[in-house]
């Protein structure tokens, strides 16, 4: 697996439901059926087999650039997302960390091994450095995107006595606290908060599992595994071209998403820019801020209620995505019109209260995912949305946000978050440099 | 969403990196991007769009047949198991609701609703009949197969003086016993038995989840969820054309497993004849039992163990799945050839132990799955196996095996096996039939 492409290892063609599945070999299908089936990188599908067109698709998302991939990347279908504790005291040695991570993930991001040859070609005597089960597989479009928690920096949520480990406090943006408590909900120190976190995206989850695994393994002695989340499937579209997918309420989430394509928006609401931050916090210009948060579903109450309630809850039909009133789902939504002296969409649905115009114009970029987490202990599965967000700036965009959803929302019955965090996310790399290195140098 | 195909919802055509995902419209592909993309059934591979090929690959795996799908069917990619406890004794609300069932998961294998037009079209106010969630998703592959625990007919591991609520006792077939305990396991009940069990395996993880989710919320008051599990990716090849998949030790696994095709070992070793049971339990005749196991792996110790010693754990070298001594994954192992005084295969192997030439010529069929369900609280994941296997008879096959490898497989130092159930697979549904119809009638 040292080549970007995915290697040919099937021992006959086949044709499984997921292209970036192990196994799968366009190749292989070319050859065997006679016929080409292709899809191209960037959404456009191409036909027949051609000199030109005999490549596999690479499925590579650039590791490096202006900004992190995994951010506006077109959101994959498959998610695991891992925070980390930093167990060491030594700067030396966490940078070093970084400087690794930073060569195993653009290596992972081609769809290679963390280290050449790192699976099975070092020698019978060492350790493989690569765990190897994701050979084969190819890149799958993996995304590796990481953050900086509150408490790298000292005191957090988590520890309030933290010292400043690594001299970087000063460094810290303004911007970087903890949220605030919301009302009802019920977070879990285990499933929150975080010194690092790696945000694995992929279309194959079999690549995502074994990136967060191998920088896990690769920390060792440095970092720890706090808490991490896969999620089996994307609720957000983040380009224009993805169609919006449904959330566990069976109702589809994000239809006004921020978009790749609204440089404009995205600069204004994502981006931190130069004059967000003081000279000792520049390294983050560029970046933005990550929210995660794990919203248990009640799932069960929810499917209790009646379709009206839950239009009436979220806004929308359930069928078309519509707004109240409307005919389309992209369909500006109207809060002024009544029906019988009430608000067609009322006063507390969702998106009225999330929406910009409600909000003083706030926006922010979701990129979440739905979960289920096997069953509750008491009959129930544990299902729900693993929320995840990017904004430039948590406290004056979705801490309002939060804020007014958590007192005034109807949907807010039906949910439990019980996980919370934030991450610094810093620009993308230049070539040569390493995860991190603007903060620390 | 009452049609069988996925319907054409995305506003724009789009190319995600599963076909089976949520949006994706082959029709929408086809127009939007003039040149035809089609993924047939059965594993063959079409061309350009033509008039007989301008339809969308159904993705439909038949619900009826002598036996159940979702057995011998082409592993899918992604699964939901989940395990019930039965909690009415009232036989009557035991039978409508499987027949209620039934009836649903013939439909969600379709691409259907739970009920025509369940998800939005029975009026305001009336609670949906079908969460909605996988609207648009199409049938994705999506199988489900039932199977009733040992609990269903009395007596069980998880309640030892459990009555015979059903008045069914005397139909329990002598194969289906809770398994015996095993050296070096940590069962939890939490995570074992069950009175029934239903797998969903699909090739999109959504519409897997969505057919759990329906079926526990139409059995509200008779069924409870015991336990469920996710796994993101399929461990087993079950037909000939399908490639070996890695585990999360790296390995090839699972490459001596029965496939579809051989169906005289199949008859031999998987499907129930006649001849296995008196009278009172021929409903089980052309069934089978599955055996589940989660196996959580100690995958960090793994990870430090140096290449040979994985090898000669496994039995097999990593790059190729090749037997050691051996060139090719599916070559013959060779048990007898030394090196030096010692089996080139050590005698602790695990593909020696679980060769049926070393256990009285006993074959299992397999169908696992690799998990990952977040972080053990002690900073590492928490990932393993979700090992799955059908036999014709559990006491005398998986048993001996599983007695044999806890107690002399190498591999035995890695695993930790934390959830053991059973449950007996009846045969496949005549028209017009209901699950557990040959059962209770």
């Amino acid at each position: 697996m040292s080549e970007s492409a995915p290697h040919p290892q099937s021992p006959a063609p086949e044709v499984p439901g997921d292209p970036t599945r192990r196994g799968f070999s366009r190749r292989a299908m070319i050859g065997g059926a006679g016929a080409g089936i292709l899809v191209a990188a960037g959404g456009v599908a191409v036909g027949r087999a051609s000199a030109a067109s005999d490549e596999p698709r690479p499925q590579v998302v650039a590791f490096r650039g202006e900004r992190q991939a995994g951010i506006v990347t077109e959101a994959q279908d498959r998610l695991h997302f891992a925070s980390f504790d930093v167990i060491t005291d030594s700067r030396d040695e966490l940078i070093a960390m970084l400087r690794r991570w930073t060569d195993a993930a653009e290596r992972m991001s081609r769809g290679q091994e963390t280290v050449e040859d790192g699976a099975t070609g070092l020698g019978d005597y060492t350790p493989p450095a690569d765990t190897g089960e994701a050979l084969g597989l190819g890149a799958a479009d993996l995304t590796l995107t990481i953050g900086f928690g509150p408490g790298l920096f000292g005191p957090c949520a988590a520890d309030p006595d933290r010292p400043d480990r690594f001299g970087i406090a000063e460094r810290k943006p303004a911007a970087l606290v903890d949220l605030p408590m919301f009302a009802a909900e019920k977070i879990e120190p285990a499933r929150s908060y975080g010194d690092i976190c790696v945000q694995a995206c992929a279309n194959d989850p079999q690549v995502a599992v074994h990136a967060i695994r191998n920088l896990a393994r690769m920390g060792v002695g440095v970092v720890s595994v706090r808490w991490s989340q896969l999620g089996f499937g994307r609720t957000s579209a983040t380009t224009q071209t993805q169609s919006t997918p449904r959330n566990l309420f069976g109702f589809k989430d994000g239809t006004n998403n921020l978009r790749a394509e609204d440089t404009d928006l995205l600069d204004r609401w994502v981006w931190v820019g130069p004059e967000d931050n003081p000279p000792s916090a520049q390294w983050m210009t560029g970046g933005t801020y990550l929210v995660a948060r794990r919203i248990r579903m009640d799932i069960e109450p929810w499917d209790r209620a009646h379709l009206l309630e839950q239009e009436q809850i979220v806004g929308r039909t359930k069928a078309s995505g519509a707004p109240l009133g409307k005919t389309d789902e992209f369909d500006d939504p109207d809060f002024v019109v009544t029906s019988g002296g009430s608000p067609v969409i009322p006063r507390t649905s969702h998106v009225r209260l999330a929406h910009p115009d409600n909000l003083g114009g706030v926006r922010i970029l979701r990129r979440g995912y739905n979960f289920t987490d096997g069953s509750d202990g008491f009959g129930h599965l544990d299902a729900g949305l693993f929320f995840i967000a990017f904004n430039r700036d948590t406290g004056r965009q979705f801490v309002p946000m939060q804020q007014t959803l958590s007192r005034k929302d109807a949907m807010t019955e039906y949910l439990i978050p019980n996980g919370s965090s934030v991450f610094a996310i810093p620009p993308g790399l230049a070539p040569g440099e390493w995860w991190g290195q603007r903060l620390f140098e």
